[in-house]
């Protein structure tokens, strides 16, 4: 390395190589989208060849021994680097030296226990009986554990998985955090759960597919998602992806007889789909064109959706409108009877139903699991009852079978230990930043009382989106709030809203 | 060399490579059909990228030396291989010889001369000025004059570009084709003009959209389209795109003041889309999983659009439906009155708005024009002059500006001269071959005429689409029919139809 020039000739050949990826890695998100959106049925074996094929072409590309000494170089020798290119260089070493540490026969060993643990967990289900799955979710554990080892860690072995979609956080804060979950929300949940409940039946009527479809999209338009740079359609799971900032889609579902289901996957596939359409483009293939981590992704989502689009300001604005749109539904019902209904809070078994408030503790059963299988201090073989006990304990709630019960997630059979307590995260700095959001613009929350959502936009493109991951996530937190996570956030706006809903006190 | 196991064990590294890069081709066919189906404006940028890295892997994976050295071993030493096998790796090592006579910098040199044209049509056709496009299209010619000679030819270098299309074909067996044409066709549309006019006024009524698309959707069934294995969509121009035999999309238009548009349209890509789903899904990513010529291609499209779709036996069928389907628009039409109109010959300015057959003639145009540019006889500087004599000589039509002349078609702009001829190959070889299939089966007929389809495209299936590229497209017919490509079954398939129709005879 001789010159600054040299050094920005490598760089660019670096940045060269991870655009190349990101366009077989974005293929394979069209390829993908493509199949849940429109693949017709007899096409799913050679759409999966297909996919398997880019993936390793994708592998190819990053593993390259080549791009790895380039990384290596431009690594040690950055002075003649801007900040911003060093962040890409060393974030992306970081993946590069994490991918070298598994080899390519413990990769195939897990993708070959995925492929098994999610048949056997589809047999499960259909079969309601955990016994079925049990073998094969044992296996999961037993590798991510072994990943765990592979990849390192200083305290806890959940750290290192944790580490895949959370950069940084540690076990440590998660179990600070949910102690303060514990002590702080379950006592003011059952105070609520104690009082009379509210009804929202006229939700569950008859709201007709395309009137529902049409509000939805006037939903995503309001909240200032680009239609030029993204569309929406239906899928069986509404998801966010992206192949570029310049095309980042959604997908939502339609229920006739439940007008929530289609809402609030609107609006929080909407929140995702912001963030990813406020990355640089300037950044394209690279860290700082990417999102946080997924902790950030669903604060995102969770802050549209609860912050925004389960409070009283937004729909002082757009209350009218619905009502026009679904008269006969609504007549009688009031704006203030409508806010109570759509902030029911009610124990239940299953996590994607879960009120805002009761949500935290189907995520706290599993991180408790998850952790607790990781240390060894709990196995697969009495993981049911402990899995039921934590219910009855948190949620006050019997789990009747295995399929509303542990069978009810995907995830663990995806290989994804690690991935639920972000869940948790989301929401938390969700409220951490919607309440400094108020506080720089008290502007904010009277636009969004006028049906104006661009002062909320703006602040988290400064704020977030256009950083892509220069911060990570505690930094990001530290730099906006100038403060860590703090649960106080959530508390304080959990006790406000529905301690005024409820009448409770905490 | 030593054994069979060795000459196997290569075959199958040959497939291997062959089959990943058909993972690749299609993933930018998903690529493409999502840019003109689904495709947000903003989106094309980095969509265009992608299609162009893909691009550049796949031609990596084809032309790798080792690979070119498994083919020359494969082809010279074959002794163990089956006469399918032979016939892939013959077929094979055809396309890597051809794609190893050009140039690195002659491919990048020719993609710079068809983006630099493709714009410079665009801009022409707004300016409706050919000489804006003159000189670009001069380049075009240049290279695809220089192609020709890189690639090689016996007797014209015509032959060299032909050949990319339509394997095997010679400009000398063109131009005796044409020759047929003209001589046979040119005065027998000339009676057909001289005679009254037909009225098919009642296809242009407002024919509203979501019926017209129920309606294409039902034919393609009919046909026996498999929607388990492909689906349609709207797009600006209909097309047919397959990413395996097991996905395989057609697309139209809708225009509510033109029913024909959609219909014609429908039963055209069913056609093309019959023909792909029939491909033997064993053969995936080798020429004998692939179409024989675009010649071929288009006779499947033409069959089903023409030889069946605008007969009397097909709306026998169907003509009830279609009647119940629109009663206002088709009242007081009767079956005779609805053939006639949708077999109205009338001379126009426009390629693909042409009739069965005043089409040849806009076909015949292009050709000529093209041979003498690659000969030199001609140059692009009195290009549009010769095209305007040309549209007078054969259809007695004044072009008035160059968008209705010369500018009409987007092929020469993309660089793809040898195209245009393919188009009549296939009508001609879909009356030879309709004419051997009722032959073979009468009941083919009597069947359509019930609206049983099924007869029909059993025999397509078995001459014609399980055979992949077995057979060139001369080997083909004249297996199927016993003789080579006769333009007089076409000829008589006009005469006997139109003769009718107008009360002409030849």
């Amino acid at each position: 390395m001789n010159s600054k020039k040299d050094t920005q000739q490598l760089y660019d050949s670096f940045v060269a190589t991870m655009r190349k990826r990101a366009d077989v890695e974005y293929s394979i998100g069209v390829l993908s989208w493509d199949k849940e959106v429109n693949l017709p049925d007899k096409g799913a074996a050679f759409r999966s060849q297909q996919v398997a094929t880019l993936s390793g072409i994708a592998h190819e590309i990053f593993t390259d021994k080549a791009f790895g000494d380039t990384l290596e170089t431009l690594a040690t020798k950055n002075g003649a680097l801007n900040p911003k290119q060093k962040k890409n260089v060393k974030l992306t070493l970081k993946e590069y030296q994490r991918s070298k540490k598994l080899s390519k026969e413990f990769v195939i060993k897990k993708s070959q226990a995925i492929s098994a643990a999610y048949h056997a967990w589809l047999k499960a289900r259909e079969a309601n009986d955990y016994q079925v799955y049990k073998k094969e979710l044992g296996n999961i554990v037993a590798i991510c554990r072994e990943e765990a080892e592979l990849i390192g860690y200083k305290d806890h072995p959940y750290d290192a998985l944790l580490d895949i979609y959370e950069p940084g956080a540690t076990t440590k804060e998660l179990v600070t955090l949910f102690k303060d979950v514990r002590v702080q929300l379950v006592d003011f949940v059952a105070k609520i759960r104690s009082k009379r409940q509210i009804d929202n039946a006229f939700l569950f009527k008859r709201y007709t597919k395309k009137k529902q479809w049409d509000y939805g999209l006037e939903a995503l338009k309001n909240m200032g998602y680009d239609f030029k740079a993204g569309r929406q359609d239906l899928s069986e799971h509404p998801f966010t992806i992206n192949f570029s900032p310049q095309d980042v889609r959604v997908t939502t579902r339609i229920d006739e007889r439940d007008f929530t289901n289609m809402l609030w996957s609107c609006i929080h596939e909407g929140g995702h789909a912001l963030y990813e359409q406020g990355l640089p483009t300037s950044q394209y293939g690279l860290p700082l064109g990417q999102a946080i981590s997924l902790g950030i992704h669903e604060s995102q989502s969770r802050l549209w959706e609860n912050n925004v689009g389960r409070s009283k300001s937004y729909w002082k604005a757009h209350y009218k409108t619905l009502k026009k749109n679904f008269p006969k539904n609504l007549d009688g019902v009031g704006l203030a009877k409508f806010y109570k209904g759509i902030n029911k809070i009610a124990p239940n078994l299953i996590r994607t139903e879960a009120d805002e408030l009761h949500y935290h503790f189907h995520v706290m059963i599993r991180f408790e699991i998850e952790k607790a299988l990781m240390e060894g201090s709990l196995e697969v073989d009495n993981l049911e009852e402990v899995w039921n006990e934590k219910y009855k304990q948190y949620m006050d709630v019997k789990v009747p079978d295995a399929k509303r019960g542990i069978l009810q997630d995907i995830h663990w059979s995806h290989g994804s230990i690690g991935y639920f307590p972000t869940y948790s995260l989301g929401s938390f700095y969700a409220a951490q930043f919607f309440h400094q959001a108020c506080k720089d613009h008290p502007t904010i929350l009277t636009a969004i009382e006028k049906g104006n959502n661009q002062p909320l936009l703006d602040w988290l493109r400064e704020k977030i989106h256009q950083h892509g991951r220069y911060y990570n996530a505690k930094q990001l937190c530290k730099r906006i709030t100038g403060e860590p996570l703090n649960f106080k956030y959530f508390m304080d706006y959990a006790q406000d809203k529905f301690g005024t809903i409820y009448g409770v006190k905490s």
